[in-house]
């Protein structure tokens, strides 16, 4: 899927890119190529052969061992877990150095005043919405059937689709709706996630230009959050249904079929599977990989990957039974 | 108190309420009486001798053994605790079909969009209201002397009494309010709760016909939601004071001066006695009965029945000395 | 700093205000100065010489040994903790004369329908609020170079700094914001925090005099909420990042560079040191100092104060090796 929420200032030569101010590259390699113009900055999954992108642990080893990026922003100690026509440029401070080259890229995405000045009413969304003082941005396309509350604000080049039904006071940019979804009162879609690098009295901010996809048959409760993805999307699967105050923050992938209960809270590029039940107030923490039919008391807290058709309970989170024998 | 937020679409016969396409009944006893019309669907303590009702567990026996209800929902083993003249339908799935026949009666209570064509800024209410973008639906009660702030949505058939405090940015359906409440800013009152009937990639989205009743002088916090019941009522009782972003879910009820510190999640159809103080960010399971008096820890997790007059705290919560005594 | 949100109805005479008919004293001392005129009333350090203030624990000993006051509310086993000089007023319930007194000052500050009345969308800021229907109060400063997005609300006299970014549906009373703050979508910052003197079936509402400080280059996530001081000021230090769905209580103080993940939730009165990292989801309870370079574990209960360059975790938090240890 095209990402039309932010426009790529791009390409760039490689030099451009990393010898900007920002350039906290210790050692660059193999830039005979210097010249190259590269289209975008992708995760390493993602990547194209004309696209730069960054490796920053271990973990995600096998992604880098196939990725198909045309340069790599890394350290010395991965050099070797990447393809050898890799152009690998090593870095004090990884996080540092892609945000910046993503920036460059676009420099919209750290704020979300993107779209204020293009939002409006639009004169020709008037005869589909029933709700009052609802703000609609430019080429927005919203399904048959769809309705939608008041005082909502759906920005520029949201997609909803058919049979939806938008609450109040809800707020969406960046995200794709499938059919037959409800976004209840009060929810925010696809604002930028918490990322940042810190720096004394003067924070970095991380873009993201990512976006939110909320696929069909779903449901978002009242003042739920979702932001979107950095380099990535923000998922919500198939009839997953989510209740009031929930919290999905930035590269989080819902799998389908599942119940998110009220105040559960889930942090930054976690994965959870098909059939997940998580009770309320639980929270899972990030970078975690959560199975199929997965089912995590409420206020439970996750802090490692919990296999397939397992049941968790407690803080940190253990085998249900096992937490009760030890509860008694 | 007569429910004016949805409009019956009965009587039905009974023979049209369990041979529709939903109908998972799998044996009717005592069928002689199937064109007899029914009223409502109502919940055990609440039906009269013209409605039908549903039992699914044991733990509702004392409110099965004196039901008024001319028919029953419920499994072959629940029988022997129903009234020999109460007509008893066994079927697969309880709740499926109790939705189901909800859902005939009431077939706008699965969306919270029934009122949006009525709702407009309705002229006779100018003068009492100050606030701005302020919209008001149809045979809408506002009280002597009462504040309504800006952006704020009451929906049609809302009763609001005397002296009460409305902040801006709320929305209020499917509710009665009485005198010298606070509901401050953000809060969203009466939206149908997270209830559905689980099934693979399309749930079936339970009807909620219920609504919210805020007892004299109390208070509710900025973006905290309370959900309306599905059969009944969710109660905040007198003087009970909501911090911010509390959740409450469908047919909780709360009795009167209680105080619900902030981020407190409670979850269906508990019920909480009088002078009840609840920490933050504490949760309560659903079906819980918590007694009168009781303290119950911040961050506390509680997960079954407290009596009368205890202090409770962790996750399982227990009695506060012990649970001290453990973690020193 | 001046407050300029709520408007003194003092001076009163000393007299004046504790024979009132929320008089709960039961004997004051040394009243022959009882003609004084009191200015206003204060907490123990900010207090000066025509103010009055209240003690009501031994753990303010080295506050009330320094207070400038002229009288303090306070009870006989604290009389020696004040200066000789001091009035000392004993009484059965120091809050609530405390509460009275400062209604008496600030009779609007209990709740927060004070600004409706003159909050308007005021013509002059037109050019530089691109966003729709936001509404401004009176007085109110808007720097250079600030964005506003839709539906939000800036009550009259909050003073916003240059280069700020405030996202839609915000609403903003008793604040001061400085430069390069973002505010996202749905805060509310500024009402009043959650305290009040219980009292069967009718509390009494404390007054919120004080004002919500938000310092530079800070940001501060969708849906949270930022109460005002009761008597003094709610602070979020300098490149201070608060993520989605957190609330701060009344008279909280953070440091700077602070990092806040979602959901958080901190009680009255706690304070933060400089570089402290809370994880998500964690709570904090009332009244606790939490030093520097502290880290909270995501899901923690902080029950008392912990020391500077610790790590803590669980509830109660304790020392995150001897948590890990305790969970293996």
């Amino acid at each position: 899927m095209i990402n039309p929420f932010f426009s790529n200032h791009g390409p760039f030569k490689l030099s451009e890119l990393i010898n900007s101010e920002f350039n906290y590259a210790s050692s660059i390699n193999n830039l005979s190529r210097e010249d190259f113009l590269i289209d975008d900055v992708k995760n390493l999954s993602e990547a194209t052969s004309k696209d730069i992108t960054f490796l920053h642990s271990v973990k995600y080893k096998e992604q880098a061992i196939n990725t198909k990026a045309y340069a790599c922003i890394t350290k010395n100690e991965l050099f070797n877990l990447l393809p050898k026509n890799c152009i690998k440029i090593s870095c004090e401070n990884i996080h540092l150095l892609t945000a910046t080259i993503t920036s460059k890229f676009y420099p919209t995405s750290t704020t979300d005043d993107n779209n204020h000045d293009l939002t409006n009413i639009n004169e020709k969304y008037k005869d589909i919405i029933s709700g009052k003082n609802t703000l609609v941005g430019n080429n927005v396309v919203i399904g048959k059937n769809t309705k939608i509350g008041h005082n909502t604000i759906i920005e520029s080049n949201v997609n909803i689709g058919n049979n939806c039904f938008i609450g109040s006071n809800v707020i969406i940019r960046n995200s794709f709706i499938e059919n037959n979804v409800h976004i209840l009162d009060g929810v925010v879609l696809g604002k930028k996630g918490f990322g940042f690098i810190p720096k004394n009295l003067k924070n970095f901010r991380y873009p993201h230009v990512g976006y939110v996809h909320i696929m069909k048959n779903s449901e978002i409760g009242c003042h739920s959050t979702i932001d979107r993805g950095s380099l990535s999307v923000t998922t919500i699967g198939e009839n997953t249904y989510l209740d009031n105050q929930v919290h999905i923050a930035h590269n989080v992938k819902i799998g389908n079929n599942c119940i998110i209960a009220g105040q559960v809270g889930i942090a930054g590029s976690s994965i959870l599977g098909n059939n997940v039940l998580v009770g309320g107030q639980a929270g899972i923490s990030g970078h975690l990989k959560i199975g199929n039919n997965v089912q995590i008391a409420g206020g439970s807290g996750v802090i490692k990957n919990i296999p397939d058709d397992s049941k968790v309970m407690g803080y940190p989170a253990k085998n249900i039974k096992e937490f009760i024998r030890d509860n008694k």
